[in-house]
């Protein structure tokens, strides 16, 4: 019931990681010097400061790609991008990942991580979309101002050149749509969605693409900040894997 | 069990007609020479044929607006306009159309009917939104293909001249997002969305502002026609108002 | 974005009172020496302490039955408490609170406020449901523990001597429905229900019937303490009238 | 648009047909000589006659436990019932039924089949629950009498004897929660509920443990009756797997 006596947020960032090597065909570095994973840490603790600990991991920096067991256990929240590897993901930590989830670990995916195998595997969909990769102007408005991840954010946030993310979006029926977004194009996405799993809130926030420097909008990282406080659960107590699993009460009532 | 013995849906489309009066100094006789409910009526018998039978009714036409009891009975499907006299629906009348709806009557609101008595009363919500008048393009996105009331419906609709409707719309969380709207201007609309009231089937879709031929727009025909069908429960008998009522069963289990 | 800074929750009981009087036929004095809304006020305060201020309205106790502008404009949670007297409450207090939950405000409806004026305004429906009343133990089971209006909440809440209310429950498809009771005679009810409703948050709670001590059963004590807290939205500015009405932005993006 | 036309809705009732050998220690061929499948197909046609064709399919019985790619695209409403054998399930053929649920076969899942690797995968979560099995009678009841998968079924519907199955039942917001079971013991579940999944209508039934003559219910038969009824959508045209992947539209609007 104290929210004032938790500690700090505690946030890891996980980010494939292809297309921050040097070698890659389309190298980002020059937009993401630290990688996407960087700035979307940086964000956050622009915008949190001392209230989130914010870590990093990629595929192919740790073992079981940065998230162990204890690395899951010591986060709040996960945030996921991912694109060109989804694949090399290995189940294993797919598994785990979803585990934390259903037990309250908070989940962001965001821009092609609809694709991920968590993400899909959380929402049980295709989440295939449009897409259209033109460097178009997205207007990314709010359904309802007084969400908390929409909190203080631009209505509607501009970003001057993203890729297309259209309509259909093959995802479950929403528990909310917090952000609509609409493109130079023409087209329409349902851009900022939650959902609960288990004891884990999930959101899903499309914009973000590698080739623009769109984690460095401020609206975005604000919007990504939000999530991270919203989808943080602070008096919800992780489950263990046997909390998780059925119960056999005795007859009582 | 067997929808095919059902005889015809019966429809009924009201329309304030404040705007078909020739001396009104917005007078639409030039686009819609037999007032919009003419023009929606026209769409839904070109799409269902003997398979519905349509009448009409405005607020000055008769008494009760056209919507006494007994023509309320006898109607499957309740379509709705009203922009500039919704202030003059009495609200016995609104308290009739309401008992109905959640008696089993499917109900389609249509364009600025978004702030009519009954709307805001199946809703329970202001159903204020953003709007500007300046015969913008809008395109009506379908979310789910799958969905009957989309069913061979283009997507886009592309309607060349409209009225921009924009968010947020001031609506509860719907229980299904058919359509969304982007407009030149870019912004946003959940502009087909469906509730259950009660028994009732609710839809409101919102092109069709009275300056622009939007209700002759072959794809905003099907539309509504699709709407008239899916809002229609042939099998579920509609209730009484008592049946409406509180139950006092005794103890039986 | 930092909660621990923000005064006080604001709350204010209302009940109509009726049952209060020594000369009424089911006086209740015995079991609610201070009313109901004295017990429901003394367990929110048992809970929140000094988090939270609690006042008291009543139907007849003061002019607009204690809801005046000012009241609901310093008020952030409003609990409902009515029976017998629904029809009493005036309807302009009725538009004033509903136009305050459309603001901003939360809005706590208790028992038989399920058919009280401004409950079936906010949802739209009848609201009925089936009723007998033999003092039948009520079993009050969670359907998602991690919820914080179920927070430290025994599962299930057990209660000897209740008011059976059973499905069906004339009401729109929940956002979240947090609780569902089982009866001694059989039956089953959604007891505990979310709605948004413009800014405000709703639920409902079925137990409390007023022939039956449960506003000192601590764990209903605890629900409503609960409830008070995810109705507040500190963070959340309250939308005046106006704000509340249509927008005409100008052409922009 | 026109349902008339339509040829009968092809059902395949699959069980993983593990209870039904003659050698199993809880064999319960004395009260299914046909085996649950039998019973369940009997059921359907009992009601449906000639508007369905029924076959059925285990574990066992043929290559790919009967779920060819064949079987699957001439199957409009697929069955499940499993429990002890989840596991033998091979992870191509729950793929393969998993595709055809998003390109529009629809899918019911009974009792046990909460736990099966198909129904998990499109929900995305545990799925569990509490259990105990002492021959409790169970009630049915529904919380929305027009719903289709509700007509003509008592209300409630009485199982003399039952395995419980109470909450938390560990999945995510349902579209519709249509029916509620409560226990002898005091328990409720919530028995019938309903998701959309891609193009495919998704029902779950908790009702049907192998111990007791459920599927010989006539009520139960009629809800699976009108469930597979429901879960036909024959004017939606099965997605093909490259339909159910991303496009990439060229610019156009």
């Amino acid at each position: 019931m104290s929210p004032t006596t938790s500690g700090p947020v505690r946030v890891t960032v996980w980010n494939e990681g292809v297309h921050e090597a040097r070698q890659h065909p389309e190298w980002i570095g020059e937009i993401y010097p630290d990688g996407m994973h960087g700035a979307i840490a940086a964000g956050i603790t622009e915008h949190l400061g001392e209230r989130a600990v914010v870590r990093t991991a990629t595929l192919a920096s740790e073992p079981d790609h940065g998230l162990t067991e204890e690395v899951l256990a010591g986060t709040d929240v996960l945030l996921w991008w991912g694109h060109a590897a989804h694949e090399q993901v290995s189940d294993e930590v797919v598994a785990r990942v979803h585990r934390h989830v259903l037990a309250g670990m908070g989940f962001v995916g965001l821009h092609s991580a609809h694709y991920s195998k968590i993400f899909t595997r959380l929402l049980g969909t295709t989440c295939s979309l449009a897409w259209r990769n033109e460097g178009e102007r997205e207007l990314v408005w709010t359904t309802d101002p007084s969400h908390p991840i929409a909190r203080g954010v631009a209505n509607p946030i501009v970003i001057e050149k993203q890729e297309m993310y259209g309509e259909p979006f093959g995802i479950p029926h929403p528990d909310e749509v917090v952000f609509l977004s609409t493109f130079a194009g023409g087209e329409v996405f349902r851009s900022g969605v939650t959902y609960q799993r288990g004891q884990g809130r999930v959101f899903y926030f499309s914009p973000g693409d590698q080739e623009y420097p769109v984690y460095q909008h401020p609206d975005v990282r604000r919007v990504i900040a939000n999530a991270v406080v919203w989808a943080h659960r602070p008096e919800v107590e992780r489950l263990s894997e046997e909390q998780l699993g059925c119960t056999n009460p005795p007859r009582r009532f």
